[in-house]
């Protein structure tokens, strides 16, 4: 069975290693997105990357065939992965769409905005002195992941994460089937020590008819856990 | 001359460098600040940090005691130099605030947000299919330069930076009058391949009756021209 090779896999120290995802091919988004507010400031969040681009590695080691859609962070390029680099949602959609239509599991751990400014100025918003409060109007972001799984050919298996503060299991599981997504892997942010800028994590991995906790453990531990959870549900999801 | 001093020991290539400004305090913001609008989401800039972590290895490497007052960036602490972390404006005014008292000179070249979020939501805000807009109200951050500027004891000598994308030479002679400061440093970052994240920078200094062009270059060459520039300018106000 895929996932007793995949164990085995990671318990080998040998210098051949296995590579039992030859052939499968992942797109994976991580970061954040920037979204600009003028030539200078923009709106962002606290995401690293570091669970996207340990997910990459831990696929490319396997013998996957890996891009990641990166938005802006201070990390490596994991050895043998492609990574493209984007700032903006509509950025990353874009990229997303294009690599989604030759790719066969689609992860989305980007930290994407929700929404962008209506209007982005040209120019630096001054500040005077008549202006002691300042009003930023802005419109949602296109919706990446949903868009993936909305795609009607060449739809890849498609993994959502979602970042949450509270009720998380319930507003995890709101997305799973609102986006229409194969799964979907739940992060409470609240919780110290884990998700943004922690070196660790714990999530609850949530499919229609499916539900598996994965320990707070080191991210890249959590990453190699997770490809083989993944690959093993896309694989039973293929017989079917 | 002073001046030729710190020319003579910028050419020294020798063991023991001459510490002409030992005795004299700096403290100097550095890099962005980050404000939060929920537990995840932030306004932020485009400040990488180099020339202000530049300036306090100048400034250090010639003998002077420096703290660096710094926001969120991807920089390592030069030798020497003490640093306090800050995220917020509210935060960096806090600690410039208490710094300036024992500090005979103030650097602030930091890029400070000029507004901040009316409230802070104590929970991620939620996208909801209702709501294809979002309003977030904003209010004026407290002026950290002027505020040091404005102390009427223990007040430091006080240069300023101007980051403009047009206009460059009047917004910054403004903000030299409006604020009290003794020079600004004036940025066009409209320019490509100057200022914010670029290795490079040029200004110009304006003081009430002074203006120097510094060209383009290293922002660490550039780094030592400017503290040279500051020194001596603050030794002729204090003839006076």
């Amino acid at each position: 069975q895929l996932a007793e090779l995949l164990v085995e896999h990671f318990q080998t120290t040998g210098s051949t290693p296995a590579k039992p995802l030859t052939g499968l091919k992942f797109v994976i988004t991580a970061g954040p997105t920037r979204e600009a507010i003028d030539p200078v400031r923009y709106i962002s969040n606290h995401s690293s990357g570091k669970m996207g681009y340990a997910l990459a590695a831990a696929a490319a080691k396997l013998g996957a065939e890996v891009t990641l859609i990166s938005g802006p962070v201070q990390l490596t390029t994991p050895t043998g992965v492609s990574r493209i680099d984007v700032a903006s949602a509509i950025e990353m959609q874009q990229a997303a769409l294009t690599a989604a239509q030759t790719h066969d599991i689609f992860i989305g751990c980007a930290a994407v905005a929700d929404y962008r400014m209506a209007e982005v100025a040209p120019q630096k918003l001054k500040k005077t002195a008549d202006n002691d409060v300042l009003t930023l109007q802005l419109v949602k972001n296109p919706d990446i992941i949903a868009s993936i799984a909305a795609l009607t050919s060449h739809r890849p298996y498609t993994v959502g994460f979602a970042a949450e503060t509270e009720q998380v299991a319930q507003y995890a599981q709101q997305k799973l089937l609102n986006k229409n997504l194969d799964l979907i892997c739940a992060n409470d942010v609240s919780v110290a020590g884990q998700g943004f800028n922690s070196e660790q994590n714990a999530l609850t991995v949530y499919g229609p008819q499916f539900e598996q906790a994965l320990p707070l453990q080191d991210k890249n531990t959590l990453a190699q856990a997770l490809i083989t959870l993944i690959v093993e549900q896309y694989q039973n999801e293929k017989k079917h």
